[in-house]
């Protein structure tokens, strides 16, 4: 009888992981790393037509489920955003970005490496090297990092990200001094969208990690000297 | 040693199940049938200003993950997808498309309601209240009626959607029926994409649901003297 049911629940198991595994990842064993939008979007974005002077927006789902051209009213400002990606992946896709020598890169990375347990020191490495090669493949484009969003632990989701407001905050100390270094300019978006406890304000989330309009909307008017 | 066993894998199942529930739904009670993502996106594209003539790409995963202002280097083409929706998705957030009345509108949806075991007779159902809500409330909108893309049962993923072959096919007669009987054009993106199982080309998906750049070219050409 308990082997019955914990073969039943076993099964369970493997499905709800396989689903998981299957929703996420390619099967070919070198692609496992990254989800197959990833592949499908890196194959797109290497393949866009150069329209010269882009204002290239590059990250993860934050940078990926806004609508820049829109937002900014210019056809040049282009979404090279990825649900999900992390430092690493953002160095595998940057050839793409580098190629058509944007005249602006705005960055904004690093929630889903901390979601993954990588360290501040991990991930301003690969940041630093990030930034590097843009300046050598493309040294005419502006850099902007910009910092972490705050996230908020409150709400029952995502939690992976969103109790890391304290990493966070090391992180983004990190990114100022590695952009200083780097003469890059640092935008602080952490500031103006975090309440008193540096969490994420209530008003611009549903999740605790991602943006209503309310708090793209405080993020397009940051941004909006360095974009024009 | 067995109820250990028991426990601890019941522990590992829950939080798997848990860590999809937390990826997919709010804690709402009412807003359980849509995503974060969905809330989030509905909420922009509600705040979006209107910028006259718009062309509207309208539907799931397959619009969303399409760059429509670049494809066909038009500022005034708008991404209205949201990944995973569904028809009835999309009637939920359609007044934020007829109240800016579009120039034109293109619809590609179906294949999650599909997946989610809806009927052929239920998606065009809803679709026809989608076509007659447009016609009324924004009455000089142009609509095309895509096919729904065909699928490939090959890999190893999102099964619950690219096993539906013969629904998509039986879907796309009842689309092209309603679309000649709305008076709306039917595009017939199936037949461009498929193979000679009628399953989607192998060189167009990596998952053969999703579709890589080449298979958005195809698209992109077919639609072109429509978008013009």
């Amino acid at each position: 009888m308990y082997m019955k049911k914990l073969f039943l629940i076993s099964v369970f198991f493997t499905l709800s992981v396989s689903c998981l595994f299957s929703q996420k990842v390619m099967t070919a064993a070198d692609s496992a790393a990254y989800s197959v939008y990833y592949w499908h979007s890196k194959d797109m974005f290497e393949n866009m037509p150069d329209i010269k002077n882009e204002i290239i927006f590059f990250g993860n789902s934050i940078t990926d489920f806004g609508e820049w051209h829109e937002f900014f009213n210019n056809n040049k400002c282009l979404n090279r955003g990825i649900s999900g990606d992390i430092t690493d992946g953002l160095l595998l896709r940057l050839d793409a970005i580098t190629k058509v020598k944007p005249a602006k890169i705005f960055i904004l990375i690093g929630i889903n490496d901390l979601s993954h347990g990588k360290s501040a020191e991990y991930i301003t490495a690969n940041y630093k090297l990030i930034l590097e090669r843009i300046k050598t493949e493309s040294p005419k484009t502006i850099i902007y990092v910009q910092s972490v969003l705050p996230v908020n632990p409150i709400y029952e989701m995502k939690s992976a990200h969103t109790a890391k407001t304290a990493m966070v905050l090391e992180l983004n100390k990190s990114l100022k001094a590695l952009a200083a270094s780097e003469g890059c300019s640092y935008i602080d978006l952490f500031s103006v969208l975090a309440d008193g406890e540096n969490h994420l304000k209530k008003e611009y989330t549903l999740d605790g990690l991602h943006l209503s309009y309310k708090g793209y909307k405080v993020w397009i008017e940051t941004i909006k000297p360095f974009v024009k």
